[in-house]
């Protein structure tokens, strides 16, 4: 088989979860069959004040970029936001997320963007859970001794198991309609 | 002489204004050597709301940076945001601001960002011009019969016009300095 070909294969249980954010963009990549979940990788791309905004940008394009070259993840999901502390603080996020979204699809894989009560709903099972709440379900789903940090890479990892529950629902639903037609 | 060489030189006097947003990004390049002032090109990167987000991010990035490879711009300007209607159309218009500048960025060009309100005194000479007065202005300054369509464009001019008196006063500053040193 043709290593290049190899490489190029999407993972097919694999899920990029991405936070993003001008300073801190988490991510967790989380591969996921039935309840069986595991975390591959997690972690932040952090960049400085001290370089200029495009510069941070490309900083982040570049390493999420590299990340899914590396791991070759099938889907990736997003948290939709709706609200922020205040409009420069959305600007901010909104140029991360836009370029983070980029990277995801210049690497041809489908994004996927869920509010953040559905990643309530999905990993604690609660719209109205705690982010506390939804870190301590994070570290039980994936059989961890702590809480992923930093708590960017956390949030990366739960929308990311959202995404995982959120296709598992779609896949019942499908196969019991299927059922029914019989 | 390399053609893909000659292809690949910058021109140096022209500059390209960016006015980013989801559905419509306006962008002008103007070319500006002293109190002589051309438009070299003009328009919009339009994207459907039909279209995914990701998908309107990409149309954006692919567009800008054809039109970068084409144009060869030694310089980019942009304007500097701190308010927007809300929070979700700062997120919004984030998005497409961190894709321009990504694309500015990825082709090895130098962005500067300029405030409303140093656009409206490069322009106009007057910071609380309004957008009607900045636009009757680029109509002028590059002695053209109409004001450039659609708005978005003519507020890419007006940037681009900035970064050229800006870069022409520091450029006075210099060498006035350097006459004093003597």
């Amino acid at each position: 088989m043709d290593l290049n070909l190899a490489r190029m294969s999407k993972n097919e249980n694999l899920v990029l979860g991405v936070d993003p954010g001008t300073a801190i963009t988490g991510y967790g990549l989380v591969w996921g069959e039935g309840d069986n979940l595991r975390l591959v990788d997690y972690g932040a791309i952090t960049t400085s004040s001290d370089e200029s905004q495009p510069q941070r940008l490309q900083e982040i394009y570049r390493q999420l970029t590299a990340l899914i070259q590396e791991r070759q993840p099938a889907a990736a999901a997003v948290e939709k936001l709706f609200f922020s502390r205040n409009v420069r603080t959305a600007l901010s996020v909104g140029q991360a997320r836009g370029v983070a979204l980029l990277a995801i699809a210049n690497a041809e894989i489908a994004v996927h963007e869920y509010t953040p009560l559905e990643v309530k709903q999905a990993v604690v099972g609660y719209g109205r859970a705690t982010k506390e709440q939804v870190q301590e379900m994070v570290k039980r789903l994936l059989g961890l001794d702590s809480v992923p940090q930093p708590d960017d890479a956390a949030d990366a990892i739960a929308v990311a198991i959202c995404h995982i529950h959120s296709a598992r629902m779609k896949d019942f639903a499908r196969r019991a309609e299927e059922i029914e037609r019989r």
